[in-house]
């Protein structure tokens, strides 16, 4: 088995949060101490089509322009006095499936990210394989994110996972936990099948806080043969947020790795937050993990009846 | 293997918090509720001897009278409307090996209280199980609660596993991971351990919450044999806080338990105290569980250096 990879999602799933409008400075910080933690991968953002989404809402990470984020990275190189590559990570960015402009995509040797990531439920499997298809021949890695998978049927599953083999057999497939609903022993199971079915293929985790389990379930997958780990600071991301980057770096390999920039962005922009936040581990999200639903809005507002949505849920709303 | 047993701390554990000073109205609403989801045991505090801890600081759960405990009971017995006790769980209460007034335990069948908890390092054993015994003698069911359990070796467990069969073998000995410091693995290995030595008897499972591992590892206990699991409303307990029992109910059996009033008080105490809260995961927290230490005074104030903090552990400090 390869040594595992670190993805940090923190800009992208954390842009889901803020409509990637982030706090002054953060991006570039958040960039420069990732590259000083030396995490694997980086995922920047969305390469978004700015004639579905509107330029005025969303910050800038929401379309990942090679332009803005070569700019970005070269500041970052700046800042830390480093002259080539070879002490960068690799960046991602991600696309929802057909959202997306092709005509925007340079090839890979041309553009500032070694990856893309293509995000689909499983009825959009055949779509996602024409991207993903499409950006391997602009040379770029790939990966096929399939989200929701709590929800999905074993034999639908085994099914797509032939069917991404056939077609596309160099892209890691990933177990996305979208609804943070998922037991360990789901995880093992699901990435059992993923690694039985996708043999001499990667497969990745990104899961979701809900029932507390992110961090534990991302170590379930590692165990169960999982090579690709997503994770943000501080657990970042949409809903009850991600696997914490700070929980899974000491426990992968303490000499790889750097917890200490990690910990400094913690200081600086997450310790203080809960006033105001939308996004981390609340009971609401804890309800949506155990009735296997979208965490889409359901941060728990002041005055919001817990057990009414626990009604809610069982009832089938 | 015997169905397993929730033994919820929140009054115990979470005294630890607030020197067991609850918001008004707060004790007899968490036993009436936890009541009404039907948990196992309720542990309802310490019976500290009060000529050790002054009786002017600490609420009256740090010495568990029985006089004053039965009063609560019957308060929450008129509250329910019931008239027996066949609707009621048991209570428990915790002492810390030698630091109460054995004078002051009545019998068990004049107390209200079912359980008795000694609480010890691995190094006072010998303490620990004369107070076991004695206990046993006066008719209460026991139980061993070895703490800081992560900072032992293998050999010297057993040892002392061997020495609590030999001598009380109806106690309930417990895995208590006081730092927060196990990863599954460990939870694993450590529950086999006391299963394989301790045969027939009953191994519990009390952890805390710093490396957001506190439900998963209440899970791999129960898969590796563990019958008594400890867990809090919220979490609630000291540094990182418990297992929270919202995460464990839905987990065990939907059937059995009941969620909701478990739901309504995290909704009426639980969800706006962020501001003030004095426990729950928080990324010093972490730092204890990584660096195998005691969680004491170390929920992260503001102003206080992370690094510093990773740095002073790092060095032994």
């Amino acid at each position: 088995m390869p040594k595992q990879m670190i993805l940090d999602c923190t800009l992208r799933d954390g842009g889901l949060t803020n409509d990637f409008n982030f706090p002054e400075g953060f991006v570039i910080d958040c960039v420069r101490k990732l590259v000083l933690s030396r995490i694997d991968y980086i995922e920047l953002g969305y390469k978004a089509d700015p004639m579905l989404f509107d330029r005025g809402v969303y910050g800038k990470l929401k379309y990942c322009r090679d332009h803005e984020v070569s700019e970005l990275i070269k500041e970052v190189k700046g800042l830390l006095g480093l002259s080539g590559i070879a002490d960068l990570p690799k960046f991602s960015f991600m696309v929802d499936v057909g959202r997306f402009d092709r005509e925007s995509i340079a090839d890979a040797y041309l553009s500032p990210f070694s990856m893309s990531r293509v995000a689909c439920y499983l009825s959009q499997i055949d779509e996602a394989i024409d991207d993903v298809a499409f950006f391997q021949t602009k040379g770029y890695e790939t990966s096929l994110n399939i989200m929701a998978i709590s929800r999905e049927k074993t034999l639908d599953i085994v099914h797509v996972l032939r069917k991404i083999r056939e077609r596309v057999p160099f892209v890691t497939v990933y177990v996305v936990d979208s609804y943070g609903a998922l037991y360990p022993d789901g995880v093992k199971k699901l990435v059992s099948i993923y690694k039985d079915e996708l043999v001499g293929m990667h497969v990745g985790i990104h899961v979701h806080n809900n029932l507390q389990l992110a961090f534990s379930n991302t170590i379930t997958a590692v165990a169960s043969g999982a090579e690709f780990l997503d994770a943000s600071v501080g657990g970042m991301g949409r809903g009850a947020g991600n696997c914490p980057l700070e929980l899974l770096v000491p426990y992968l390999d303490k000499e790889a790795y750097d917890l200490k920039p990690i910990l400094s962005l913690i200081s600086e922009y997450f310790t203080d937050d809960d006033e105001e936040r939308t996004w981390g581990y609340c009971p609401k999200q804890l309800l949506t993990g155990i009735f296997n639903r979208h965490p889409v809005n359901s941060i728990q507002g002041a005055g919001e009846d817990l057990i009414q949505i626990y009604n809610d849920f069982q009832s089938g709303v």
